[in-house]
């Protein structure tokens, strides 16, 4: 089988074939895991639960999210549990499986028009290669998440006194969580118990900053992890933006709630430092959190919306509008207020298409959050600053919340379903759909330019 | 004398000259007003007042924002009301002329290019272009304040029963702050009174429109009023732009406030639709108010920040990042959507050049009014909703307040003067760099594409 070459009538709209594929397998996907968390199996209770929040909960999982209007600890029965978990790496490998195949067309693609222009020989994606490239997903995830899963079990066996069978249960399931970036945790109050352990929050960190680099990067680690001359321009923004983020948010989270009595205040000064290097992991964009997000201070809220706006890597399990996206448009100014005609990242010039599509799928987040920020307003009477942290928390997939979701009327919530749907879904869609489709201009207008500031 | 062409040497930097001497001009404006202001010949009480306090005055007026930390009403003598009504006049036909005369040399340049390339004479901008042009701002700026300082003088004379000598110079105070989008008004309550006063209210928006359409359009509409096809693109985006953030505006805060008994809710309809009309004129950006804005809904709040976060036209009297920066960001995302190669703006093509001096424009605002936000947060105890109404209000020099300028320290002071400069001096100095600059690659690195979303 030839994985066929996309065909340019298809691609002309932003709903070109791919893209739609992958819209209806997350809305069935939601709808059967819905119905199913709404059934009375899954409720502890024994009846039935509202399908809002069924779907709310499927949303959150399938979009691996995190957000819960319902305690996932005492609400869900095992059976309830393991739907989720399934969501969880269905939606997580699943979508990360389907924008790296993407992402593959539009390097294919890139390729073959490298090749023509240099006169060798040309060839597409073939299905050889999307085999091939399925499986380095799959292995590379199972591997992973077994290696931290292994570890948080034997934590969980020796310092919590769990029996064998609960230690990988909890190990088990809260490695697929941070490393699928979902941040549903098997506690009603999170991870808040085990703020001052780093054999717990370590390797949950790393889980999740390995799923938050996306696939791509992965594989390219793993390829060549000392030639570095090899790596992507790709892999080098990827890296190079997570190490800032997350030094810059555990300097920030740490530096602002120090002296804070609800969060960090009443630690050891080396376990406030864990625990604001946990948090600011959290935001790339994992969502489990360790201590009191509710009761962090107005500015941490808005510094933490920034650093979940802008997310993890592509094509992997982070949300937000990726830090590929945010870094494309910081080189952007950059070359602006230097004067340069081209914009050069990291010894490479960047390609001008993607100028305008980092725009639009900056700008377009925006959009969403405003909106979904707007209508929580409208819809309740929550103040301006957890609105919009619990709007940016859904589009960046993220899952922490100030504490005001599960308090929500319904038709916010429903705010929040499509926030997670359009993060997870919209922005993946979009982003691949602008860099497959072909551009063809059949002639050009005269040129004009309009004053700026 | 003849304008000099700008040298390439001057331009890589964005502090080029012509930019460097309008911030230079602009902080001695503010010194100058400042001490004035402090002075105790300004103040009813006859002493000093703090030169905080007076600084801010003073940037307020020549930035024309019309935040206010002291009741001009109250505690200006007239003497210091004359100081900001020439400060008001200074700054923003001053800012007028040298934007236009920046714009002049971007087109006298952009014309240079075509000559060159059509193989016709070359020119660069004549010191003769440079006083035909001064005149006919000044000349306009003063006819459109007289008249309308004659129908506001007459009203305030028959309907409030001002003397002649009282009414004439309530009608040119308010005539000028109008039409310079200043926002400074000789009541305590501002325009507060005359909420339900078409004869007032009505030629106070057409100056506060006129002013902030910028004099390239007031230029041309006035040279070619029929002959829409000789309309530049500047004219058009401006107009178009202008009015569908009115109407969009008015309906907005109108449907907002509709029922709320502190704003809206206890005026009969037709006033109803007056005042949301007025209000939407103000985030144009003159900053008056005929409602109490502290008294407004958050959604309403957050709805005016973006309103006037864009601001009005380029080259005029109106501040924010301008409606053609955000048209351009707009038709950039519609060209995504759509796929097509270039961004066609009605009926033109738009200057690739130009793309990435919005973004670079729009993201350093945004950039600003975050940190300006942050550090509301973090010097007070004001709510978010409120923080960041007051920052966009001081970076859009719009002026409008939920009513905490007056309360704040002096450090959060400071936070709003550099706003205020930053919004009124940066965004043209910035535009006009960029959009002045030559720009030479000596080299092109190798193409390259990350993942976008
Ligand atoms: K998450
Ligand atoms: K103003």
């Amino acid at each position: 089988m030839n994985f066929p070459a996309p065909r340019p009538a298809a691609q002309h709209s932003v709903l070109a074939k791919p893209a739609r594929a992958v819209a209806f397998a997350f809305a069935g996907a939601i709808l059967v895991g819905g119905l199913l968390l709404s059934s009375p199996a899954a409720n502890t209770q024994g009846v039935f639960t509202s399908l809002v929040d069924g779907i709310f909960t499927a949303t959150s999982a399938v979009c691996v999210t995190g957000l819960t209007v319902l305690d996932t600890a005492t609400h869900y029965t095992l059976f309830g549990k393991l739907v989720i978990l399934i969501l969880i790496q269905a939606g997580g490998l699943g979508l990360m499986l389907i924008a790296s195949l993407l992402s593959m067309l539009v390097i294919g693609r890139i390729g073959y028009l490298t090749r023509l222009s240099t006169q060798r020989e040309s060839s597409a994606v073939s299905g050889e290669d999307v085999r091939t490239a399925a499986l380095m997903i799959i292995k590379l995830s199972l591997a992973i998440e077994s290696v931290v899963a292994a570890i948080l079990a034997i934590r969980f066996g020796l310092a919590y006194g769990d029996d064998p069978a609960g230690a990988i249960w909890h190990g088990a399931f809260h490695a697929v969580s941070a490393f699928n970036n979902a941040g549903f945790a098997l506690y009603s109050n999170n991870l808040m118990d085990f703020v001052a352990d780093p054999w717990l929050c370590i390797p949950i960190s790393l889980a999740i900053i390995l799923g938050g680099l996306g696939f791509p990067v992965l594989v390219q680690l793993r390829q060549h992890w000392r030639n570095t001359l090899k790596w992507s321009m790709n892999t080098r923004l990827v890296l190079l933006m997570t190490a800032l983020l997350l030094v810059g948010g555990t300097i920030f989270i740490t530096a602002m709630e120090w002296t804070n009595p609800k969060t960090l205040g009443e630690l050891e000064p080396a376990q406030r430092i864990l625990a604001g290097f946990f948090q600011s992991v959290q935001t790339r964009t994992a969502g489990f959190n360790s201590i009191d997000i509710g009761a962090m201070h107005p500015a941490s809220w808005l510094g933490m919306d920034v650093l979940m706006f802008i997310g993890g890597g592509p094509a992997g399990t982070a949300g937000g509008i990726k830090i590929t996206t945010a870094a494309i448009l910081l080189f952007i100014i950059l070359t602006e207020l230097r004067g340069e005609t081209a914009v050069n990242v990291l010894g490479k010039r960047l390609s001008r298409s993607v100028h305008r599509q980092a725009i639009t799928v900056a700008l377009l987040g925006v959009a969403a959050v405003f909106a979904g920020t707007m209508g929580l307003l409208l819809l309740t009477n929550y103040s301006l600053d957890r609105c919009l942290f619990e709007a940016t928390s859904a589009f960046g997939t993220v899952g922490l919340s100030t504490g005001i979701t599960p308090d929500l009327p319904d038709p916010a919530k429903g705010i929040l379903i499509a926030l997670m749907y359009l993060g997870r879904v919209g922005v993946l869609s979009l982003g691949s759909a602008l860099a497959l489709r072909d551009r063809k201009a059949l002639y050009e207008l005269p040129k004009e330019r309009p004053s700026i500031g």
